[in-house]
């Protein structure tokens, strides 16, 4: 594997129409790739974006003795559009800049991606499509959209639609960053960096759990306090545009896999067709994708088990190389199904 | 019951010796009172109040059939100091107007109030000092500072000290008010008006449960919408004064109830001065006063109970008249232990 280095590259989708009847003016999807598509086209995987982060995130999953080996497989991590690396209000010309760009779904996401994989990658069959977070909920998104494509999804701390409750905090932090007089609704010249700090602040309360603080795990991160923990929420928020955290985050709010022309609201028949071998791993002390509200969904998977993350560390517990435990049991969970041995 | 009248009273404490070595000047606590205190003086009871209430919302605990009978007991709700009622940022004249405000602690709440006791209630014995959220964190400390005069405490949703995770809740809130430009470090002329609505609107993430969201349990508060439930949260705080909301946040982050020269942050000490009979009731589903810190509290106190109220309502579940089921819960308790049937 060290041999092979990770791609930067980008796919250009001309006029995307979305979800919202608007159309995304030459559209963009940056992924990075590592790894070749083989023969019979049967090897892909893809690792789709959480909230707040750049593909280059996902590569932990890809490192080490992990069962998504490059040299067997071809790993796509594509971003999320709006997070600052795909199209995306930040990096967009013309009237779609800042807070002209438009609304896009989790839809829009996933029916990108699946062009992406048409074009560049010969309509490969998917091996295992796999995502924390708002990742996890692309990887959902894609097993019910295309289920004779996907032979297996790994779905860590997500559900399949966002919950009432996930909503509400969702709307605190957007509050938070909005409440800065110097976002003026989307149209500030130098960054609103009050709001950014507050959305970071707010954010951290929920992003792990209530016993993560208890037990000082955020040690483990290096850090001395609470307060350089909050502050390090702080830079890693000031680093990111306003503008494109709210339109991921509006992205977030309302994802609902069966929000689309194929389901059409009816999310008993989306996650029905999730029938494919499929591993929901909630955490147990997530504060915002409730291992209540994911084991629910799994359960009316017919492809899905639950496997539930027993860690303190919150929503964090899923991402690649966060918690050790989570992470090593993630991988395994990847290697039963990308073995066939996990259905 | 009809017959007797809620009175507001005033007593005017003159210069106040606080914790952090400064003085509240020309100190005023703003108390209700309902009932009349008997010859042996061994019927008074305290019911200090909460984050965001004033006196009056605790006044639901004392009507219908309750436990606490004014025909029978003399009972007072002593307001919290800086939450607009007692001496505070938004009411206080000259250089401790607004972000002049000293810092005041659980202690020197509690030293009011007993100055309170004895100077108007000639020291009379507390027969139950009762209180929600940061009004059980002063009942809490109430027993501990003063145990033979305290017969009995009862805490809902509440944590003898603020614990790691709720300060980072509460430093989310804060943030979310601060943010906004208006606020000018307290020195603002007209008030912080996003910020206030900010706050509202984190903070409301925070109070109830997930489950209480799942279930749409707002419908129960007249709500028809989550919408119409954040945006009552938006007005309730509109109706607050920021400085006020900030010092009595500064109370809560820091209260621990051995933070005192009674018990020098000794806090095993503190929790077994608490030797009367006790009843900690925390929710089952609060997101900051969490059931393990208030059980494991509790266990540490040698007079109390630990007897968790089932709920999907979250912190709310433990007030005054806010959820029928655990009210009546907290009212059986105090009634168990007025009996002295709860030992």
């Amino acid at each position: 594997m060290a041999s092979k280095q990770w791609l930067v590259e980008d796919y250009e989708a001309g006029d995307l129409p979305l979800t919202s009847g608007e159309t995304l003016h030459s559209a963009r999807l940056r992924y990075h790739r590592i790894g070749e598509l083989n023969a019979p086209k049967d090897n892909l995987i893809m690792l789709p974006t959480y909230y707040g982060g750049a593909a280059a995130g996902n590569h932990p999953w890809v490192e080490g003795n992990s069962p998504l080996d490059p040299d067997r497989y071809c790993i796509v991590i594509p971003a999320l559009l709006g997070a600052g690396e795909s199209s995306s209000p930040s990096n967009t010309a013309g009237a779609q800049r800042g807070p002209g760009f438009p609304a896009v779904s989790l839809n829009d996401n996933v029916m990108l991606q699946k062009r992406l994989v048409e074009d560049i990658f010969g309509d490969a069959r998917i091996a295992l499509v796999m995502g924390w977070s708002m990742g996890g909920m692309q990887a959902l998104q894609w097993g019910c959209l295309f289920p004779t494509q996907v032979r297996a999804v790994l779905a860590t701390c997500c559900t399949a639609r966002c919950y009432p409750h996930n909503r509400v905090f969702l709307e605190g932090v957007k509050a938070a960053l909005t409440c800065d007089h110097a976002f003026e609704n989307g149209r500030y010249r130098s960054p609103p960096e009050r709001g950014l700090r507050a959305f970071g602040r707010v954010y951290a309360g929920w992003a792990y759990s209530q016993a993560f603080f208890r037990h000082e795990l955020w040690r483990e991160q290096g850090f001395g306090s609470i307060e350089e923990l909050l502050r390090f929420w702080e830079q890693d928020h000031l680093g990111q545009d306003a503008n494109d955290l709210l339109t991921v985050l509006n992205t977030w709010q309302n994802g609902d896999i069966s929000d689309n022309p194929v389901f059409g609201m009816d999310y008993e028949a989306a996650l029905s067709a999730i029938a494919m071998p499929t591993r929901m791993m909630p955490c147990t002390t997530d504060l915002y994708f409730t291992e209540e509200d994911a084991s629910e969904d799994g359960r009316r998977m017919p492809g899905a088990t639950v496997e539930s993350l027993e860690s303190d560390w919150g929503h964090v517990a899923g991402g690649a190389g966060r918690e050790a435990a989570s992470h090593n049991r993630i991988l395994a969970a990847a290697r039963a199904l990308l073995s066939g041995k996990a259905s």
